[in-house]
């Protein structure tokens, strides 16, 4: 049991109050509005024969709404249309890296959002809803893509849930026993940061060769249109 | 209503047929671990007060059991210790850009496993279980950290949950209406890939100036040690 013992015990009072360094929770909209911007797929959370399910797609928001793709999780809403869910965006920023184990963790970004969501069926807002889906994702593809027909809004599943009950948690920076007495063990640690870049656009090999990269997709991927 | 007509309508069926050709559904084993060992941040889903969240916490696999840390969901756990959660693991490779919205989606790689989890309280499996977590985060660093005290295994909430419930569906390539009518519209369409990367490891202002870099941190930033 060696392993069990170690210089610089921390107690328990001391990692709370570390951790509230440089981990904070946040209602202020601001950074709800911040967290929900710079992703495009949520976690969405529903009830599937009373068990949790949990499934990944996408997302995008609208003044004080989300709208979330739901085919993924129409067993669910068919079986309990009613039922509470949970929309969760993370953002995962990098690895930090303490002189103790028990210090280690993430720095991220994640917003939380709860309610019963209500499934958009009139086909006005299903065609905004979508739009307010593609334009979150791709920026100007709206205007660039073919619109969807009666038939495929009709078969796409649109929940709308408002951002009323919703919660943003951060974390950033370095580890938090810097001024512990782990620090005395002379222990490398820091953060390893972990980047998320657009790649160049990939153009879908059944295209006439040449077709130009549209100005838009070029901007979201960082690259000069050509 | 102009946005509703569109040229090269395509049927649901057809729909469903062309996801097919991209998306699949795995059970496969093989695919799973490859899944789980890309990442290191999961979805725990559970239930609390009747309702689903959905919270951000770091995994490692282990043979048939994956761990998680629980002190995010320690609530619900402690309400319910009995009651089913779903753990999902989920990389996010690209936009998929297709010429009609409808079609537009997202290249990924999802893991989605089922379960009632154990609690694990043994002090050495605790261990044991951190050891994996630490590990599957970054190879290498168990041998480096202060390893738990008693008192930070006491305070330290993890669950095992079993591999045998699990699914894995993954998307790769193009977007699938490229021999579909809508081709014929002569509109870009293609992938717009998303590359997560680690970058520099970033030192903690604590560290005494020069403190190297272990080699095992400079591996997993993909740099080399100095």
């Amino acid at each position: 049991m060696a392993e069990l013992t170690g210089p610089g015990e921390l107690p328990v009072t001391d990692r709370t109050r570390h951790r509230r360094l440089r981990e904070q929770g946040s209602t202020a909209r601001a950074d709800l509005d911040a967290v929900l911007r710079a992703g495009f797929v949520c976690h969405l959370g529903v009830l599937l024969d009373g068990a949790p399910m949990v499934v990944p797609t996408v997302y995008g928001a609208d003044g004080d709404t989300v709208y979330v793709h739901g085919s993924v999780a129409s067993r669910s809403l068919v079986q309990a249309p009613e039922a509470p869910v949970c929309v969760t965006v993370t953002h995962v920023d990098g690895l930090v890296l303490a002189r103790s184990v028990f210090e280690h963790g993430v720095n991220y970004r994640s917003a939380m959002i709860y309610g019963v969501p209500r499934r958009v069926t009139d086909p006005a807002e299903l065609l905004d809803g979508l739009r307010v889906l593609t334009e979150h994702a791709a920026p100007g593809q709206w205007d660039h893509a073919r619109r969807p027909s009666r038939k495929e809004l009709a078969a796409t599943t649109l929940l709308a849930l408002d951002l009323a009950e919703a919660s943003v948690k951060l974390r950033s920076g370095p580890p938090d026993d810097g001024d512990s007495p782990d620090a005395a063990l002379g222990l490398w640690a820091g953060e390893l940061p972990l980047h998320h870049t657009w790649g160049a656009p990939v153009p879908d090999p059944a295209l006439p060769p040449g077709t130009p990269v549209p100005p838009h997709i070029a901007r979201r991927s960082g690259r000069p249109a050509g």
